[in-house]
């Protein structure tokens, strides 16, 4: 093994954390190293265990460490009201907002012609299985409020037509061209609250 | 076990690493959910391996896999030149500059009376023991250039007179008040070739 071989292979892997670059990830490395026990092998374990843990939801598609997710299986969830996103990471965000009270189902994408994606690519068919046989009454739309998202809005509302659901989507609040999980929480709950007819 | 519990787990670990935010936290363990055996497997070994591996250096003080450290090992480093850092950090900022071919003494601090570090806190005796065992002729105080560090550098100096060694210390291009490991490469192999007498 080389010199300082388990050193940079750690950097290296460190500098591909998204928001971490190479300085930060060598000055995060070289803390870590001052005490190990405390700080690197929680961290090594943590990540195997969520690694081994996490699946998708085979329900909405959210990730969790069961399947259905924690949110799926809670009791105290409006089954009849189904709140659509592009992502989990739209997902844990109207979370954090506390501003929905159903379900999600996460779409797996926005339509893209540019970036190739389809229709097929997108978890449409299995939300309409969920709206015929779990009594879906509302699908509010929280896509994003892109070109791609506005489409996708519109694509998925037609789909919708024959299920016989009120279609809502975000309103008020909602920025031109913003993602969703960036937005402060009290934007997003106003939204959510403002939501209109498809 | 709680329904998020081994994601929020790892989200509040990864936003101990400094540098990474809560909100960064959070991003990074859901795009590394997303890839686990890709992205988080490997992370969980490295870090596993490098906290098991490395450790500090019996002579000079680095932190390597091997000690004494791959530097102390190197025969191609001059022996009779030592660099006394304050810390690793500093150590390899030098070595990214390829600045210095002789080889380190990390001090461990500097002096403050205000943060209760003392002469006895610092890993002066060892550097005393290396100068009479290992034939050095030069040290060169690569201190950083704030209040402490300079008292730091008097306060070796002193203690370095019995034994009749060179001592110098970095000069021209240290910023006052800077810390050595943010500095270009180019500023500390400047200051390093105009070191002058301390
Ligand atoms: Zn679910
Ligand atoms: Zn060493």
């Amino acid at each position: 093994m080389a010199d300082r071989d388990p050193i940079e292979h750690l950097i290296s892997l460190l500098s591909r954390i998204p928001g971490l670059g190479r300085r930060s990830a060598r000055r995060a490395a070289l803390r870590m190293l001052m005490r190990p026990q405390e700080a690197m092998l929680p961290l090594a374990q943590a990540l195997e265990a969520a690694a081994r843990a996490v699946r998708p939801c085979e329900s909405c598609g959210n990730l969790d460490a069961q399947s259905p997710c924690g949110i799926c299986r809670d009791p105290r969830r409006d089954r009849h009201l189904v709140c659509v996103v592009e992502g989990v990471a739209d997902l844990w965000a109207l979370e954090r907002a506390h501003a929905h009270q159903g379900l999600y189902h996460v779409l797996g994408g926005v339509l893209s012609p540019l970036a190739g994606v389809g229709p097929e690519d997108l978890s449409i068919s299995p939300l309409l299985a969920r709206i015929a046989a779990e009594g879906v009454e509302e699908v509010i739309l929280a896509l994003p409020a892109t070109v791609d998202g506005t489409a996708t809005a519109h694509y998925v509302t037609d789909r919708l037509k024959p299920a016989e659901v009120a279609v809502t989507r975000l309103a008020q609040g909602v920025p031109m061209g913003g993602a969703l999980d960036v937005l402060d929480e009290g934007t997003l709950a106003a939204a959510l609250r403002s939501r209109r007819p498809a």
